[in-house]
């Protein structure tokens, strides 16, 4: 079983291309909380995730042979471009199997690192088998993206990390899609510092642990659903999950909701950007998923942060909607001169600012001589909104709810 | 005029509050511009930006009966959050003069830092005369912006934090809005590094000193245009342009849409968040605005990070179309069966994503038998686009490009 001195021998190979994360307190999320929260902003790493250390540990302890026939791997996201450019600092060829429809930044950004990319099939799935036969065909060594040893190694020079910036650590809170992370985390964090508690989250869509957990042996989803792209595996490795076992003392869930408010915080408050499953520990911490003292250090591990940015648009406006900030509503206007401005007026009155206002007199839906109006608005939290709806209701508006 | 002694005692009063902000090497920035960029990254600052340095040690050397008065001052941005937090931290009162139509979160967060927002008038100049009328009732201090040597002191000592954590730094390039935050980071570059040079930025739509320069007096704009609303200011304060006269470099300029740019790779790649003004100084070595040396160590002050999550997905999408990386366009379709999945067809065969369609039949601006429909599209660069819409021309579209 994995253990601290492979992490420890993964640490220079690793640090030869890697960045060493900064740790940063967060005063806002300490002041929310109640806890001191110190965040590891691992999406600062090179790359944008921490891939690239367990990448790069894999290819570093390669055989002269083995690295003269290059490696191979299939990943339609961060393992890609960890692949690629471990691969290309260690001077050795990596081709990378993605689906047929990957989004153009990914095989950029994989591209640009130095990888071949190869597009083949619709689906992760083909994705990989094609990377198989070429694994086959071609001599080269096929880079799992979590259950491997030398990966999980490389993954847990950020438990090491952690443990020299921050050893007053009480909880450590990771992420567990393939389980590779928490591995390696929880195996540097056990051996290096006392009582301090490794906390695992998946998103609620994609929760393959807690339900192996209940059952005691290691399951696969049918499928999975959720915004954390990064974590969305049907079931963690088999070395994970052994580990997960002995190592990591609780499992917890987040809603797509959660993630989508703890991912907006992060910008607003910390002015950093993470992707979805970069944002589940945070997460974790601000639903309250697992008990935590007063004063409790809690380092959430912002593992990654590329997050497409048309997507971001579409999570933020999400998180906005659960804060209270941001509502978007429909109602219908008698088709007369003065009945927009009377509804702004109420809103304004409200103090509720209006974004942005759609107004169609030619929709087929509703009454001849009514209007439709579609309103984007900014509000001050939900019991303003309740006063605001509740108002417009009561002066005969029925209102849609949009988002 | 202000000396670098002002600064070195201005630091253990600013420290008492701020953060000092990490210094972070860009891999990306540096590759795309051969340079050696470090970012100084202050948009992690407390309150956002680098307002409360200024605000603390104003407020940190007031006397005793001073303190006991109280301040004021007017502001709708990063100033009001300064110096809420600053004077709540000295335990003294403050009061911030709004503009009535403030945003909601700026006046949630001034308030949130114990300040006691007045909300007044409907623009700053009418929220600042009712703070000078609160000055004379109340016998408060008022708290300026950038015109007063211990506010530039205070931000001065982000120069002196840049000479420690780079003293190899041979550029260093900061923000111009009142030129307070330039006075003192060049006051403290100048007297600690040996042939440093410091440059300063403007908005295109906002630049009083490059006019000043010219005319060897300090110039008042009549209006000022850009998304840039930290440094939208319609000239510098008097002893900030003295000191820029004498200390600064160079002053250069950039475009609404390179400041979009820098801000969208910022996110994109460095996973930071910046506001308008926190993004110049990158803009400008982007845009090559003044001439550096392969290899120069360049240093773009990142001064704040307060952006309204609604811009900015607008800056974002601006930012995009300027990567040629987004592009929203206007067609006809004849309206009959599989006209839309033909033009459907031909985007797809150039390996661009459809991320949006909007299909209208009943447009009244358009011939009875045809129907417009509006697409959003992701692209590989600006060569893909022309590639597309050469394309798309000569099979017969009429093509209007919205963004």
């Amino acid at each position: 079983m994995l253990s601290l001195a492979d992490i420890e021998a993964a640490q220079p190979r690793v640090a030869a291309v890697a960045r060493r994360t900064p740790l940063e307190y967060s005063h806002s999320f300490s002041r929310m909380t109640g806890a001191e929260i110190q965040l590891k902003l691992e999406n600062f790493q090179r790359t944008g995730s921490f891939k690239i250390r367990g990448a790069m540990n894999r290819i570093a302890t390669l055989s002269a042979d083995e690295k003269e026939a290059g490696v191979v791997t299939a990943s339609a996201g961060n393992h890609a471009q960890g692949v690629a450019l471990a691969a290309t600092r260690e001077g050795i060829d990596s081709k990378i199997v993605m689906p047929k429809h990957a989004p153009i930044a990914k095989i950029e950004a994989t591209e640009g690192y130095g990888g071949e990319v190869v597009l083949f099939g619709a689906d992760y799935n083909d994705a990989q088998s094609r990377a198989h036969e070429i694994e086959a065909d071609e001599g080269r060594t096929y880079v799992h993206a979590f259950d491997d040893e030398y990966v999980m190694a490389g993954q847990g020079t950020i438990g090491l990390e952690i443990a020299e910036q921050c050893p007053e650590a009480d909880t450590v809170v990771v992420p567990i899609g393939g389980g590779g992370l928490i591995s390696g985390i929880a195996t540097a964090l056990k051996g290096t510092l006392d009582d301090v508690r490794v906390i695992g989250v998946q998103a609620e869509g994609a929760s393959s642990v807690a339900d192996s957990l209940k059952k005691g042996t290691r399951q696969e989803l049918e499928s999975v659903d959720t915004i954390a792209d990064g974590i969305a595996t049907r079931s963690v490795g088999r070395k994970p999950w052994e580990i997960i076992q002995e190592r990591v003392d609780e499992v917890v869930t987040v809603s797509d909701n959660e993630i989508a408010l703890a991912l907006t915080y992060l910008l607003e408050r910390s002015k950093t950007m993470v992707e979805g499953a970069g944002a589940v520990a945070l997460a974790a911490v601000l639903a309250e998923r697992f008990d935590y003292d007063e004063d409790e250090v809690i380092v959430p591990a912002l593992c990654g942060g590329n997050i497409d940015l048309n997507d971001l648009t579409t999570v933020v406006m999400r998180g906005l909607v659960q804060m209270g900030r941001y509502l978007k509503i429909r109602t219908e206007l008698k088709d007369r001169p003065g009945s927009l401005q009377q509804l702004v007026e109420i809103i304004s009155d409200h103090q509720a600012n209006i974004y942005g206002v759609q107004h169609d007199r030619t929709s087929r839906d509703i009454a001849m001589n009514a209007a439709e109006v579609v309103l984007d608005i900014e509000t001050h939290g939900h019991d303003h909104i309740d006063d605001l709806l509740g108002d417009l209701e009561s002066r005969g508006y029925e209102v849609e709810i949009l988002v």
